[in-house]
């Protein structure tokens, strides 16, 4: 038995890297008429979509309400994933750019070309329409895909699955461009993850849990979408009002998402003057605050904060609190705290921003701006695999372009080294 | 006694990560003065890098020429290493560098900017000038550095870095920065590689067992500089002279490097005609030959090959040599038995050679010229790490540049998510 789904990972990984390489020649015409044919597919067979949803959210009926807000698909859910593939259809196609080309003195020309990376691996959890939004990026960018979603959302993602599939064999594309790990067995996971031969780079998109057991256990190269621990600081020369703002956006906008702010810094000289109006409005909307003890003396009804409190996402309105000597004490700490993905200072003085904008280790750092704007789309790149927090190979949204590798083409007329 | 050892390599690793903030902020002046005192440094206390130098050597006397040949330093190599560092010092800092820069509707200004990627840990066998090259590089890109050689070589290396470590005290920089791991302990790499908290990425350099080893138990992002498999396909419509040319050199001229030939593929239809010269060629300059069937059946002195031939960088002079029935096979052929390193294809069809450029997945591909041209100097990026045969961050050669990563930049005014 155990053998069994060995081999039946092997063979999914072996045929996804076969197809690999026709995916890899494919036009760019031939491959946006079918993102198109998929996107028309999803709304056409939209029932089928629903009652395959329906199954997992009946037999999720204990969890939590936005466990179950993120697995429930509907009408406009399905309209969104039909959109983000016409959306992946209309990008540039980026394999076959030319990223640079010059020529050496002894007459070679060299040209460094954008090409697929090979075969994709994504594990990721509930949210179903990942399943849609990863097809469509992998095959855009030439890459096969195995796709290994949560067991929560195992029937959305086959019923997705499943449409998709039936296009690519309408247009008579290889059986292994795109791949479902169907099983929800979790030594699956463990086989695959062996497979360095056949896969050339996996994807986690999860929790702490998720992500440490993939780079624990894999030989594959990783390329970790962590949790989002992401600040803002509050310098002693900010706009208080733009502050304000900044970190009412940051926190309340959407607190679900890895981009919103987990923890407030606040400058030891504005904490008096900043703290109990910022403090106030975030009570009005219902926001948990734990505060370091500067903060408590501000506000009693504030939790005080323990260490694991500054090392925690809690994607919930809840926020972090700590007031700070000074700008170095900021930088440290988020360094320090933080999981490097966005975070930001609001400041009128230009010095400390620089410093803060170049010593803060992130993805992405802003000056006066909410560190909501980390995402694909409010980039400009468009549709995106998710955020990466590592540093190799793509930092930050990782879209199309980060999804390619590059091979250096060289042209010669028979030249040899002296 | 173990906790003393992971302990040690963990103070090592915590320290690297420390003096990797200040070394990201260092400016270019400052680091090419200090590389041109490394440079100075080597040459002026050379006597007892060669008497280090010694000590090894007289360790080594079993092995075997090629072995103490690469060990072995003299006042010629010295200079080299020397050299290398003020070439380093010459080539343009890449910390800072403006990758693109564009300005979103809602007023947000992003910059995409390249930043040192933090700590780099190389793990390598054998030559001591690979400790000079790789503390130059990574310092100049504003990265710590961790280095492991090879027990056969720690005192050479121990030599080399002592020197190069006293320039940055006398320069007042951080005791972190560079850094060399003196036990031969194999523990010590164990340890090592699980301290993703501190070390960014692991280089690994050498032999199968060592990479294999390295993938096996690194939690931290590893870049494979693997084995070499390179090839050269002489096409059916090849210039035959040409082909016997690039063939010879790409096999003869420094047959123990990763980027010199190891496979030979012929297509059939001019086997008869190219291969009864070439093989004379190799006999006379003493390679021998490892040849399919038909090879065999045109040369009866050749040793008939096997599957694991065809799988071998030798670094020596022996060559293996398959007829091929077409193109397609010959890309078949290298994709599943080369090291996606390096190869060439040799012809006077542009359709063949623009359908090899595509389909084999290399690092480096090349038309009508020898695959030993794939070095960092060769393509005029100066000083390398090695050649990457990874396919994320680092592809081919590894310069200055591949030694960063990047972090966006987003200058507001106050932008709020909507």
């Amino acid at each position: 038995m155990k053998q069994d789904l060995k081999k039946e990972i092997e063979n999914i990984a072996k045929q996804a890297k076969a197809a690999s390489r026709s995916l890899a020649v494919l036009s760019s015409a031939t491959k946006d008429v079918v993102l198109k044919d998929m996107s028309a597919a999803l709304l056409s067979k939209q029932a089928s979509i629903l009652k395959a949803n329906q199954k997992d959210i009946s037999k999720a009926h204990a969890k939590n309400k936005a466990f179950i807000d993120r697995l429930t698909l509907n009408e406009a859910r399905i309209k969104q994933m039909a959109d983000s593939l016409l959306d992946i259809a209309k990008l540039k196609d980026p394999v076959g750019q030319l990223i640079r080309a010059w020529d050496r003195p002894n007459g070679l020309s060299i040209k460094k070309v954008r090409s697929p990376i090979g075969v994709v691996a994504i594990i990721y959890e509930s949210r179903p329409n990942v399943t849609a939004d990863c097809i469509g990026l992998c095959f855009k960018s030439g890459n096969s895909v195995i796709l290994r979603g949560g067991s929560e959302a195992i029937n959305s993602n086959l019923g997705i699955y499943n449409i998709l599939k039936e296009v690519m064999q309408k247009h008579g594309l290889m059986e292994g461009a795109i791949n479902l790990i169907a099983t929800t067995k979790h030594q699956a996971v463990d086989y695959l993850l062996k497979l360095n031969n056949y896969v050339d780079v996996v994807i986690p998109r999860g929790g702490e849990e998720l992500i440490n057991k993939v780079v624990a256990l894999s030989r594959i190269p990783v390329i970790k979408h962590y949790k989002g621990i992401c600040h803002v600081y509050v310098d002693e020369n900010a706009d208080l009002n733009m502050a304000e703002n900044i970190c009412f956006n940051a926190k309340c906008q959407r607190p679900g998402v890895c981009n919103a702010m987990e923890s407030m810094l606040v400058h030891r000289d504005v904490a008096v003057r900043f703290l109990p109006g910022m403090l106030k409005k975030f009570k009005d909307a219902g926001v948990e605050i734990r505060g370091c003890a500067f903060t408590k003396r501000i506000a009693n009804w504030v939790k005080l904060a323990t260490q694991k409190d500054y090392h925690t996402e809690y994607s919930d309105l809840i926020l972090s609190v700590k007031v700070v000597a000074d700008l170095d004490a900021a930088i440290v700490h988020i360094n320090e705290y933080g999981s490097h993905h966005s975070d930001s200072i609001v400041t009128d003085d230009n010095r400390a921003a620089e410093k803060f904008l170049q010593q803060v280790d992130s993805a992405c750092v802003y000056l006066n701006a909410s560190t909501r704007f980390t995402d694909g789309n409010q980039f400009g790149m468009g549709a995106e695999m998710g955020i990466s927090t590592d540093k190799l190979h793509a930092r930050g949204p990782m879209g199309l372009e980060e999804l390619t590798t590059y091979k250096y083409i060289i042209h010669g007329n028979g030249q040899i080294r002296c």
